[in-house]
């Protein structure tokens, strides 16, 4: 089979893998299925998986059971460990002529070493970390960078809108790339909320009107989602970290930033640390 | 005569005074009598006032001279000092019955301290601070928080229209609040850049091409001026902080904010200082 008879046949059935069925995993195997996928899922804790079955997804009790030669999977984990867990030789050996589409928000440097096993395996790899929360998924309102080789992210394109991606951010065919702009991006925001909160709490003390303050700002330089929202969580009191990602993403961030140095990325690890211990 | 006299006769005669022809001010005073405005125009360094005498404006060697009662003048200065020089006993006493409006960024608290001094002497003050670059302001395109008396901002309004305000944001009737609005813009300017500049090394490193990266972030979750202008000057390898604006802004942030915890901003002034230094 050539790689194109793969992606033809794989759009004509629109069958996948799917492991992983957390916050995100779960709405975007809905959105698959929504798109007239026939999904095989599998997820540590197999329950969860029920709303997908009462839709006619396949129930694997095993990531085995999920891949298949030439066949798309997709995996929605949380981490580098719980991929590596995942794609091991014999899992590979059974997907070879396949595609292993990664949403996990990971190191760059260990999705360079993932795409080397996959290819020695035969297998392709797509690292696509998601830009968006869990109701942005259910919206189908996701924006995904993405990596790989060409003809992978081809195949994978339409898998991944087909999930809910509204946009597609070709970062090239240098694995880490996509995951990089990830990393920068969650550093970002959380930077800007933090940013945002500091500079609210002063001009509440200087005897502004918060409000007044968040709808100027918002509307003019910093007229962007991101701030709109966090804008209006920050004035009724929330600061909207309630996860454990922000301290994940940072310490991503920092490692892959090596001897560079990172005084603002440094400085959000000790406050989300402080915040989440309140 | 009643305010809303004053406020016609302003309009009819689009007479003002203007002090202080620095990098925004002297583009504002443009504005001005490209609107119509007969200016009388005072600055430190007489020499700068060449272009606006040259299309009729009325070069005056002392403050003093700008003030007249009844009338409107328009300080656009570095700092408090600058402002408190200037907003003497003598000074107010000649611009009875008129309207000061500052566009400085200095402390709210100083703002408190001038408005008073100011309503002692029956002149009407409004913190006007500006939003903007230079080449904002000679494209009118500046926003503009303001802070003051009802009728003062009816009156001042016109004005910063004319000066260039795009849009005028009304803070309220507490002095302070614009100015406070302003620190927090400019703190949030600051650590957006700075933000922007280390995620950009962090992706570099990991191998991701910096323009995808600016091109994809800046298009969605930070689709913001602000993001966009500086994602372009980052780069082509420029922060774009060559002034000694960011310093004195969150020195003033960082006072206003008292005995509020400011680790952000406390960071950032480090950083800036260390980068001017260089």
């Amino acid at each position: 089979m050539t790689p194109d008879q793969v992606e033809e046949d794989a759009g004509a059935e629109r069958r996948a893998g799917f492991i992983g069925l957390g916050l995100l995993g779960l709405p975007m195997a809905t959105n698959l299925i929504d798109a007239g996928y026939a999904l095989t899922v599998h997820n540590r804790t197999a329950s969860k998986a029920a709303p997908l079955v009462g839709r006619g997804a396949v129930l694997a009790g095993h990531p085995m059971e999920v891949a298949r030669p030439g066949g798309v999977v997709v995996t929605a984990l949380w981490d580098d460990a719980a991929v590596q867990s995942i794609a091991t030789p014999n899992w590979l050996a059974r997907l070879t002529g396949g595609l292993h589409i990664s949403t996990a928000t990971m190191l760059p440097e260990t999705s360079r070493q993932l795409a080397a096993r996959h290819a020695a395996a035969g297998v392709g790899f797509v690292e696509a970390p998601i830009f968006g929360r869990p109701e942005a998924a259910a919206a189908r309102r996701l924006a995904v960078p993405y990596a790989g080789a060409a003809h992978d992210k081809r195949r994978a394109a339409p898998v991944l809108k087909a999930m809910g991606a509204a946009e597609l951010f070709d970062l090239g065919e240098a694995f880490g790339a996509a995951l990089a702009t990830k990393l920068a991006g969650n550093f970002m925001i959380i930077s800007a909320v933090r940013t945002f909160g500091e500079a609210l709490q002063m001009a509440s003390r200087a005897g502004a009107d918060p409000k007044r303050v968040v709808d100027m700002l918002t509307s003019t330089l910093f007229a962007a989602p991101i701030y709109q929202s966090y804008g209006q969580r920050l004035l009724s009191g929330g600061t909207g970290f309630v996860s454990k990602i922000p301290e994940k993403d940072l310490g991503l961030f920092v490692e892959t930033a090596g001897p560079l140095p990172t005084p603002i990325a440094s400085l959000l690890q000790t406050l989300v640390t402080e915040q989440r211990r309140a």
